[in-house]
């Protein structure tokens, strides 16, 4: 194991987010443009006058109001980035020309920090589809004929994909039977996103062992969702408006690296999947997620629970050919474990009862800790929504 | 009526590309740049140089790669363009300035017009949905609960969108029970699709009647299917890697204005849809669409008799609140007519034969054309495609 590194910066050492840690952020300060930073204990490190004044020659990327250009940089530049950091914030020799460009948050404005190009949200949660399934067909078998063929998913709407702390506006729509009006079934999933960085050719698949090479990092993603605008319009093509109107990510992406010490192996997958899904290596991530309604943890979802790991995600994602872009985010699917108290939804918390979904006012944050590379942990950035009543 | 306008360009009048068509593009020449172009006849106006000679205020919209900064200017500016388009290529003071800058469509290349920001697929045909309800439910009703109250939709892949001419390679991909190859089910769907120019905000929705405040214009699109993949992947959460590996779109996108003669009542609804959706107000367009396969027309879908409006399908889209972004794509669905000829898709054509599916190497195209404001009729973009053999 290797020696922990050290930071200089006060108060980092020992927190969630030491230099373990380091995700990147978009941030802005009042009457400035918003840039990509890097957070460092309650700080965000300003990147793009350290990059300039140490010359880098990717320093152009951190002026962007997004993280883009530096994810399409690809994989060798991530990584020299991450010990250029590293270095930068564990090197006494480098603390005086860093330090001034330590923000702390609390004077930053943070935002969405990927431009989303395609979104995609899976299915993968073995509990969570059969819970579900349990739920809306108790008479039937609870898992579909192809749910352990093939990591199922469809596409969501990019454009409404926020930044953590926007507000959710409670969505109006049609409910089973044709009736109108605001959502009465207004409910959360808990998810990991991955966020693609290195774009692939149209015609040509992502192999599933070729994971780390494409994606950049990890968000933590609230898909909300209206249960009851979706029960009535997702036979036959998906749910669409349903899901549509908000999609919350944290402000940080964490990117794979500060993940190593956090694979675990999945609890295992029968039947064998075809070989383009990577039978017998099947890679999670030991990831702790928290859901907390107005202050009160209301459950544990464990995402090292889950059925489909996130390579097989991407590889079946493009095995038809479909390229992926930078910027490009596929959420995992709600993350449910065995336990009653793991459920990743109010759906299947409630188990289908109308009082559990939320009401106007509501604040649904979701905290997510990993094993760090430190030998403590890590979080993800937080993602926070209240609910505002509907409009209109 | 108006008196109709005649143009100074050889060979333009009368045509399907006459100045009541003029459509928007993007084109480059060897070794320059791609930027943005209008047709006329069989010739594209390379319009930023005569729209910096004229020291037109939005000159720097047509150097861009796509029409995106064009559209995201805004109806007002939309309407103003196409008039000082249309003098240009109809006063002879102007032929002077602007001959010199019309190139032969034969010595560019088209790319695809827009950046699609999100993509959406609509089923908006009574006929086709009816078609399919048979095929796959015989013993059940056609149609399915919901789809006389809303206008199902889903979202597609905005990344795979591709310029017509664009090959299509075959996708490979599961198959009903697990099975795993190239699809033997290779389909096309004739669609017509609009894309927004001007966004709206997230929370509010766009009316029926805002349909031209928002919508810049329409392309022709082919929505490549593979039945089989499709088949075994989309219960319960819709199609995904069926239609993901290509979506193909002519090369020109056609104002709404040169639409103004095609508007008709649409056949009609019952039960009358939901306030929101302008019950009694359902224009359709007036578009005949060919489907010709190596080099037959084998089909004829009319547009006139789709069940949902285009407004129709942009009020619902927004109605939870989703906001809509300049290059937001969203196609019609299928269009079938209730003819056997007049079938949009080579499933209903065939009525599920294996037979009927596309071989490798058969190149498909679409054309569209419609009633022009000068009398005569003027033609959107063909879409083309040739498949090619699955890869790996």
């Amino acid at each position: 194991m290797k020696t922990p590194l050290t930071t200089w910066v006060p108060g980092a050492a020992g927190s969630h987010f030491d230099v373990d840690n380091l995700p990147y952020g978009v941030f802005s300060q009042p009457g400035e443009e918003p840039r990509v930073g890097v957070r460092v204990g309650d700080f965000v490190l300003d990147l793009a006058p350290v990059a300039a004044a140490e010359m880098l020659d990717v320093h152009h990327v951190f002026e962007e109001r997004s993280l883009n250009a530096l994810m399409a940089e690809g994989r060798t530049v991530r990584e020299s980035v991450r010990r250029w950091v590293t270095g930068l914030l564990t090197e006494d020799p480098e603390r005086d020309l860093v330090e001034p460009h330590l923000v702390p948050l609390t004077d930053v404005t943070l935002h969405l920090p990927v431009e989303v190009a395609d979104y995609v949200d899976f299915y993968a949660s073995e509990h969570h589809a059969t819970n579900v399934g349990r739920i809306f067909r108790p008479d039937g078998e609870a898992l579909l004929p192809n749910w352990k063929h093939l990591p199922v998913g469809y596409h969501g709407r990019a454009g409404t994909v926020v930044a953590s702390g926007t507000p959710v506006v409670r969505p109006t729509g049609q409910r089973p039977g044709g009736g109108f009006g605001p959502s009465a079934r207004l409910d959360v999933e808990a998810e990991l996103g991955f966020v693609v960085g290195t774009a692939s050719e149209l015609g040509t698949p992502v192999p599933y062992h070729a994971f780390a090479d494409h994606v950049f990092g990890v968000v933590g993603l609230n898909d909300w969702s209206a249960r009851d605008i979706q029960a009535w319009e997702y036979v036959p093509l998906g749910p669409f408006l349903g899901k549509s109107f908000a999609t919350s990510v944290s402000p940080w992406v964490t990117p794979i690296e500060a993940l190593d010490a956090a694979w675990v192996d999945l609890p295992g997958q029968d039947p064998e999947p075809l070989p383009y899904l990577g039978p017998g290596e099947t890679k999670g991530l030991d990831i702790d997620v928290e859901i907390v309604v107005n202050g009160d943890v209301i459950s544990r979802p464990p995402y090292r629970t889950m059925y489909w790991s996130p390579a097989q995600m991407l590889a079946h994602l493009t095995v038809n050919g479909a390229s992926v872009r930078t910027g490009d985010l596929y959420g995992s699917g709600t993350i449910s474990g065995p336990e009653p108290d793991q459920r990743g939804s109010l759906l299947e918390i409630g188990w289908g009862e109308e009082t559990a979904f939320l009401a106007d006012g509501d604040e649904v944050t979701l905290r997510y800790t990993a094993p760090g590379t430190g030998g403590g942990r890590i979080a993800l950035g937080d993602v926070t929504g209240r609910v505002e009543p509907a409009r209109g």
